[in-house]
């Protein structure tokens, strides 16, 4: 459990210290410094730039081009309030933005549309059966003829085919406006949690066969991760589902009637993400009923051993005390007459195999040998 | 437990690569090659014709008579986008026909309403006691006078009934329209639903008595896999029975209100069915708890018998062993005269024999020897 | 559990084999052949008269006299697609009333309020402690002038106190429509609720005790054959109590409004019946609670008793076995000296017996006897 | 449970006979003989009068003064018809108010409103740490200037200091009109379910402390009469907040602007009381589990402290065993040669003490012999 | 568990005497005397006053700079009531603000909106690894240009920030409404709640270890405290959530739009605040269930200890006990020549030697001895 601090992000939001104003931004110190990318492209012709400072954007957002504004790292207050100015964002989308994570959601601005979302990938190298996965906050401001996206993390997204289908034009992306390009971005999120949800899949399947089979202290850990870990999912998912729904709803001129076509298959998308995630929710909570019970069939098993193995053998073991007393048969011809007798010890052994033998055709009538011999590890 | 590949595809839902441009279709390697069969029907005739090419439906659906276009198996990408292009269906909703499975749902486009769906049959060759499901995707594309359907599979579907009461006329289906056929088609899969539930109704009540009279680890064992049935079942019904709840309610020329009635009929039966799933599945909840408590049970049993002859016989070898001692009686009269009284070993006996009553006597008044009697398997 | 096939009504609804076209009856092997009997009534005079077929109703509808035409048993499909012609049914309307078990519905057609209903009674000669109850449907199909119910069996239903009070003119009956005669039947059937949960509740009370004092494995069966029962009540009385409502909000001219005030109390009983329900699943849920702690501290109390015993008596037995070993006192002062003490075998009795009077206190002052007196049956 | 007779009442509703006829009156045997009391005031003046018959009410009712007539007790069926005669009453109202219990509610008739209301009062003399609350029913019939209580009990109700305010016109009582006499009534009601839960939040303290350190039989009987006593507060809190609410949103003329303030306060009230039921329900859920973990927790120290007892002693009586065994030395220097070894005894009894250090350490590391101490009752 | 008294808090409302006049106010013994202190400020300046009695704020309510009067301690009835005159306050209102603690929630008054809050705040000083929260009300009364607050303890709050910003200009407070500070002061009481639940967070992740480790007695009930504390701040956050929210949605010319913007945010914070709670609840829930399963393992373990050492010893008890028989050799030749055998003993070793090799590799094979070795405390 040493690595609790990286995953205590599934589960907290950002907050402020109490009393900060509103729109004071909170720079992390592990943040990593901003690279701007910029993506201009229209029916016709791409092109991609790194940019030095946001106010390099100013002349593509005057073109009637797409522009695609890429902002990765939340590391430099200064380009993140200059940013801001650029876009005109409002002191709290700025907040929003920079001081992760937020819970996502949607919001409507002026001529602008604000999404929050939240981008899961499967953890890149993955070691021995576990599932995990890496989340970080994408959000969007959606203008007229323009996208822009502030990731919280470098060089770490989805996108790349998204980038590659504008690059060499592919679909219909280059002739869509940012609605579009919004959706298709949206959507690649989305993808993304099916292959995280995969591997939940096939740690659950394993877990099964270890909870029945072969419980251990670990099994119950690994249950309780897996469970923690779907609760965090679930509340990623839970609230960018209800965004999407309120894009569709919504009556903004900055989505098109023909993206919200598209928009509802993204939302399908999230209701499967939900699906399953309760689904496995579910599963994992009937998993630990039947946990519990197999450890108490092993106690069972262990508590037959114990009394087969002791009750055949105390009553034998209070029969040869008998015969191990001291009475002295001098005395009186009442006096353990029967160590004298000449077939005194075998007719003993006789008694004793017998009641042996009975004991045994008592328990196992039980059906309590099979459990003696079922209990070795099966696989 | 081998079986879980067949298996997942009750939990999972299709998904794309992560950025997959919409449209793309995703042929899976295994999928059959398909087959298109049209029948094309009046009041007063009915043809059936197996066709090469959806190109040649075309005449059909430009005349006046019913026609329905069964298309089954989705191993052929250019024949499904030629399918797209005759039936002029919008690239997404190709996507969610061929991309199985998908959640059931109901869509409307111009002049055309598309139905997802789910068939579920009872799997046809069961071995012993266990209850199963095949299930695949029926897409329905409805238009003014033809229906289109899409299935998963080659010749796995509960059609056949429909398809002889169109050929010998039977009841009133020849004489209505499209709407009509897709209603009967749509109830055909919900009444499929209930043989299945059918089958996990008598596994259920098997289980209610394996689980009070012979509990062993198969039986939890089951009872997870019972629960993770009918979480499938319900994933599939839920959704299902929202899109026909939406088909009655919405206003689009393509149902006539006559058919709403019938549709009426449909949507009783799916509430049905989800009431059926949600009995199991608290049946099947309260059998966890009832399993933990007969698990309880067996174990009491185990330890009233050890705790019975234990307490029995250990104060009893306590006795022989104190005259087993080889205190020295001839150094004192103090030490251990018993062993030379003239009536010590028969005393010694009735002492021993009068313990072991008393002790029987408590615990047969306390009720364990019950228990000891009562655990041998009774049915 | 041998009457399982009885009680499996409870559970499932009537469902058609696949693909049978809608409208189609089923009638089972062992239905009653139906008996057909009219009560027709104004303010002024009421008779009641054995019909032959339904065709003999028709002078009695064309009156202006209500008409109260009661069909017992589904036996013979001519005479009830006759019914059906007589009454002007709805193919779906036909099959709702004869292919029973239906779920609970109200349904408007043209001139007709059709209104499925369950009735719920105590088993009439109930052996022992155990409740039950029958049921079977009800159908009402009320129309201006008349009002048809169909029930499932012949002879077994509720009815008797409203046939009387139409007899003898008891209350406002007769000078009321058919709507209020349609209420009264309703209401009926709701009270018939009550003392079949009457008996629940003296089960659950009785089981409360059992669970408590004498907790056996026929307990846990009885909680849970409890429990399915009132799922199986749920299932009725929940689209019961939406049926009514909708009765209520509706705005047909088939029910007056002065009517409506009297279904608003039948409402609030139909309510209550889930109320109490409700409760008395909440009450065997947490029965069940109970009853696994009762288990666990009986197990508690043998795992005491054995404890106690053995902890007392095995220390004594290894003193015992000490100077039972034959070490040679000969040949070493060192080997055994005891046995040869004067005061040896009463010093080591003496020994015993303190060790065994510590113990015993230890024990008693935490309490374990307690438990070994407790643990008799108090009741 | 023998009082269980009496407790009953907070489960059940009152059902009539089947097919009693609406409006019928049931007078239970035990019912109080009724007294009438009426209270008129203006803002000027207040009076108070013991009525004989209803029909002395009707000069008040007539008058402009308020009228608060207070009818207790219902034992007599034809004062109770003829009140119902005097105020007016529809059928149904009458039979709500004298069939006893029903569930709160809210109704409305022309110039009428009725209010069925649960009153819940501590029992008086409380012996012991136990809670239990007694309840009877009290309707209102608000009439424009006057309201009508009916009782179920006599002389047990908390209006008395709503009397008091009247009689010595505190705060602003006589200035105001029927409806705030009405809220006020409801308002006190509301109050007193306060000091009832108060009650049952010291119990559960109480039961918190008991289930940790000393949790027997009894403690699990008083968990469960506790959550059932709270469903039975639920079930009448949650229907009583409901017709609160009924009265703040109904547009009726009787209850005036001003007036809905001071409901909207009741109502206010109403949810604090299901809050802390539901904050109670929720704690005793939780307290089974803490119990069950108890006697898992108990048990383990039951077991730890045979094991220890036995694992250490059962090696040593083997060894004293090997050395009882009677093999002879004389006819081989292999038999038994130790018997006659000169440190033979004192080396046995080394060897033994060894191996019982060696095992209590391994006990003792293990954290056993904690629980051996622990397990005497702490507190 | 001494501490309860003071952390019923958490649970329980004020609740009035029964019958009590609306609008009567209660003073607490132990209640702080009231300071009452004033801010008064314009874009420009601001300036800070202690006032004697209420009577003095009346001259800067007049002006048109922003009045923030912060009214601490509900000791002093007089001078509250003097409060309530001097702002007009309803009478109801004046006793949702001093007879603490009362629901979160929000009402309209003419031209007054009344916040009751509740501010939560981590312990000063904790002690260990515990959590805890205090908690006090406070009460909000906004008008056109001014804010009262009132707080039910002297000198703990949260808003020395606020107090800050106003002094010195930070931020744009200065030049915004009364409708700004009283967001910013209800925002700050949300941010508080963050730390709080910190602090759970971090309690829960130790509990994770120590359920899983090393359960013991003290963990079960701090597991329960923490469920009833996380309760406790429910019921605090759920209403205050929906009185922000109500805030957003009412249209009162009190709160400005470009407000609402930033009450949007606050209702975020709620929100998110609702999460974390929610998730916790969770987890704890499943920690329960963690722990059952850990204290059934452990028992495992002791079991399986006393398995293994009575299973491998007493077989061989019985059989040094089988020697120890005093049969008579001399008087038959049956009678155990055994001992006279010339390898008698050493064989009889062997025979005891073969019988624990067997049985210690028949439970090492079923990993039994990992359970010994293991169950050594880890951590």
């Amino acid at each position: 459990m040493a690595e609790h601090e990286d995953e205590r992000r599934h589960w907290d939001y950002h907050y402020d210290e109490i009393g900060t104003a509103p729109g004071t931004l909170v720079i992390e110190e592990d943040a990593s410094p901003p690279e701007l990318t910029l993506i201009d492209y229209t029916a016709s012709s791409a092109i991609r730039r790194e940019l030095k400072t946001p106010e390099d954007c100013k002349p593509f957002l005057k073109s009637h081009s797409i522009s695609w504004i890429d902002f990765q790292g939340l590391g430099n207050e200064p380009m993140l309030r200059h940013l801001g100015e650029v876009f005109k964002l409002h002191p709290l989308v700025l907040e929003d933005v920079v001081n992760v994570p937020q819970r996502p959601k949607v919001e409507y601005y002026d001529d602008q549309l604000v999404i929050i979302a939240r981008m899961v990938m499967p953890k890149p190298s993955e070691a021995g059966n576990e599932a995990g996965f890496i989340n970080e906050q994408v959000s969007f401001v959606l203008g007229p003829n323009y996208l822009l996206t502030v990731q919280e993390e470098l060089d770490i997204d989805c996108f790349d085919p998204v980038r590659n289908r504008i690059r060499f034009n592919q679909g219909t992306i280059r002739a869509q406006g940012a609605d579009y390009l919004a959706y298709t971005l949206l959507d690649t999120i989305m993808d993304a949690y099916f292959p995280v949800l995969e591997d939940y899949g096939e740690l659950i399947e394993s877990l099964e066969d270890e909870v029945i089979f072969n419980p251990t202290r670990q099994t119950v850990q690994r249950i309780y991760q897996v469970r923690r870990d779907l609760m965090g999912l679930r509340r990623s998912i839970w609230p960018q589902r209800n965004a999407i729904s309120t894009l569709i709803r919504d009556s903004s001129d900055l989505i098109r009637p023909e993206v919200k076509v598209y928009l509802q298959d993204c939302y399908d998308h999230a209701v499967q993400v939900l699906d399953i995630v309760e689904t496995y929710r579910e599963l994992t909570a009937n998993l630990m009923d039947v946990y519990l019970s197999s450890v108490s069939n092993r106690m069972n098993e262990v508590m037959k051993t114990l009394t087969v193995i002791s009750s055949i053998f105390i009553p034998l073991t209070f029969i040869v005390g008998v015969y191990g007393m001291n009475f002295n048969p001098q005395v009186s011809p009442w006096n353990m007459p029967e160590l004298d007798a000449y077939w005194g010890y075998p007719i003993c052994w006789a008694v004793m195999i017998a009641i042996a033998l009975g004991l045994t055709t008592y328990f196992w009538r039980k059906g309590w040998f099979e459990s003696l011999s079922r209990s070795l590890p099966e696989r």
